[in-house]
């Protein structure tokens, strides 16, 4: 049987793969006098004289919705709420698991970038945190940018800085291996979407200062007028197709489609070259390809190969912190702590080893600390 | 130290009361390909060929919305959506504990009806149900029935229909007790917020014939042109006060004020009256008055007097029954069969003994089965 067979079996027989629970004994008369009528109203008139109290006294403390419109779930597609709603479940399962954070998934019955914000404003009371998920470019970056300035809760588009976080320290770890260096090194980003736009930015907060961004069209250049806004603020002097980007270049990353990197384009780059193929299923050039046509270090996004780029490395203890720490607005430099701290788990890299497995027990509290001392 | 303070303590400690689970380990790789990617495509393939297979595959089979606007909390008011949010926790809770059912706490920053409707409708493809909850008459019907028009889940205000359905209970056998008849005993329900309009609802369709609604005016006469559309249907061509309805009357139900039924009234109701005083926490009559002043049978909302009045009784089972059938609709004929079977569990009622106690485990379960079986 595979995964998906298996999957769809666990859920025939549990339903959903998240349920609620009690934090105490609900079994007595005195019991049911604490915890609903009458002692109920102790915590309610607690919140009632001072707001910020809900987040001492209620899921507010701890819990976070996980909220999708199902327009761009993992290599699916557009497929929408209900179908959506698994992919949901799973996440929220990964950020209790490894960051103890109660998530909660939602999703929701609209794709109009309006509706959803004001969707997510009017729930938003109910949480301490909002993780939004698999929505689609370029409707996420103005989905984002809304919901922070209108919430006092942290809001964090895990597509985006997740993807680019992980990217960042993979990419840390791999020039220090072969003796590059972010501010000279040319890096080439295939794919101008969500998380393409993320690591485009990240790495330039960063300090790289040489980085070609590619989507469908070819080079994301200034001239061209059919750029949204998000790519428009990440478009470059240069023009052309990828095999015109790769040539001579140190860093290929795809957030892209299977397949597109060829052997021979490999071949043209820069020496050592580093090549993050994270297509998901299938990446845009396979690993035993990419080596035989000289990549020095190879990251995927699967689990079958070295150096897997999942952002399962950052979200759980990302939010973690932020809860901790009571921090209500995520800035970049609280990201690019949080990537430093993921690469420098890894003291010694290698070609196989430039960031930590997802499931060592050692990141989600080392990405916790590294984002909470920012609240302090 | 008191209820309040307890219910305080334990959120210091645990923060909200409800935690998110995990139905499956998730510990190897395994686990990771099988409950996220890639096995994940599986359940939402499944579900994108047929948006029905979400209610067995997600949560959706088994997790309700406990939803509020934080408008009518208790004995406490319009707190708001923070401020109510113990009181959405601590029903999720019930839900759990007595029905089984996974119930989710949502609190929303907006109390306009198009609004609510609107967000309610907007996360709707997350649940297997709706429980509205503490939203202000008369809004709270346009809410219900507007949610009930466009939803393909089912929706219940418990505050209407709970607290109905109870009542209804306790009255059959009350008023086998005393050996009256609801065709011809004289009702007098004070209070048409969301819980009297509901009571003389269910009466009447129950078959009660001959039944006074009061308001804080005095009684709901049709001559009046002060009423909501709600209390507009309820009205009767009696006019006056309390007093004048109350005499002769054979039984009070109150969903009203503390302390507002004197004993000098009750003495000029009909021999053997039955008094269902529910204000919390003080009802409109304390039971040693009450009883001093001729009440045959009484009734309250408190834990503390025999015979509690209290929706517990009814909403996990209520549930329960509605997921367990594929139940999408919720009519007039399965509220009346709920109350029914509550009722029929006191095999023989005595004056403290009218309706079981929340606590009794068979409760829930003959709530369900009267419930599913109208989805078979």
């Amino acid at each position: 049987m595979n995964y998906e067979e298996l999957s769809v079996k666990s859920r025939e027989k549990n339903g959903g793969m998240i349920f609620t629970g009690l934090k105490a004994e609900l079994q007595t008369k005195e019991d049911l006098s604490t915890y609903y009528s009458p002692g109920i109203a102790g915590p309610c008139r607690e919140i009632d004289k001072d707001k910020k109290v809900a987040k001492k006294l209620t899921i507010k403390k701890n819990c976070i919705a996980v909220v999708s419109d199902g327009s761009a779930v993992l290599g699916l597609g557009n497929i929408g709420a209900e179908a959506a709603l698994p992919v949901m479940e799973g996440k929220s399962m990964l950020f209790k698991q490894f960051g103890g954070v109660d998530a909660f998934p939602i999703v929701l019955d609209t794709q109009d970038t309006d509706e959803i914000v004001d969707a997510i404003v009017k729930i938003s009371p109910t949480f301490g945190g909002i993780n939004l998920e698999d929505i689609s470019a370029p409707r996420c970056f103005e989905i984002e940018k809304k919901l922070a300035e209108k919430l006092d809760i942290p809001v964090f588009h895990d597509d985006q800085h997740g993807t680019a976080m992980v990217c960042l320290a993979a990419l840390k770890n791999a020039l220090k291996l072969v003796g590059k260096n972010k501010e000279t090194a040319k890096i080439v980003i295939s794919g101008a979407g969500a998380a393409g736009i993320a690591i485009s930015e990240i790495l330039k907060k960063w300090g790289a200062k040489n980085i070609d961004l590619i989507d469908s069209k070819g080079l994301v250049c200034c001239s061209r007028n059919d750029l949204n806004p998000a790519k428009k603020a990440h478009c470059s002097l240069n023009c052309g197709e990828l095999k015109d980007a790769i040539k001579g270049a140190d860093v290929f990353i795809g957030v892209s489609k299977a397949g597109l990197l060829k052997p021979e384009l490999v071949k043209t780059m820069n020496e050592n070259p580093i090549i993050f193929a994270l297509a998901n299923p299938t990446p845009e050039i396979m690993p035993e390809e990419a080596r035989q046509a000289g990549a020095k270090i190879i990251a995927t996004g699967r689990s079958d190969y070295p150096n897997q780029i999942n952002n399962v490395l950052i979200f759980p203890g990302f939010f973690r912190g932020l809860l901790d720490a009571g921090i209500t607005k995520v800035t970049m430099e609280m990201k690019i702590a949080a990537a430093e701290a993921l690469a420098d788990l890894v003291t010694e890299p290698t070609a196989d080893y430039i960031i930590p497995s997802p499931l060592e027990a050692k990141v989600a509290p080392a990405i916790a600390e590294a984002v909470s001392s920012f609240g302090k």
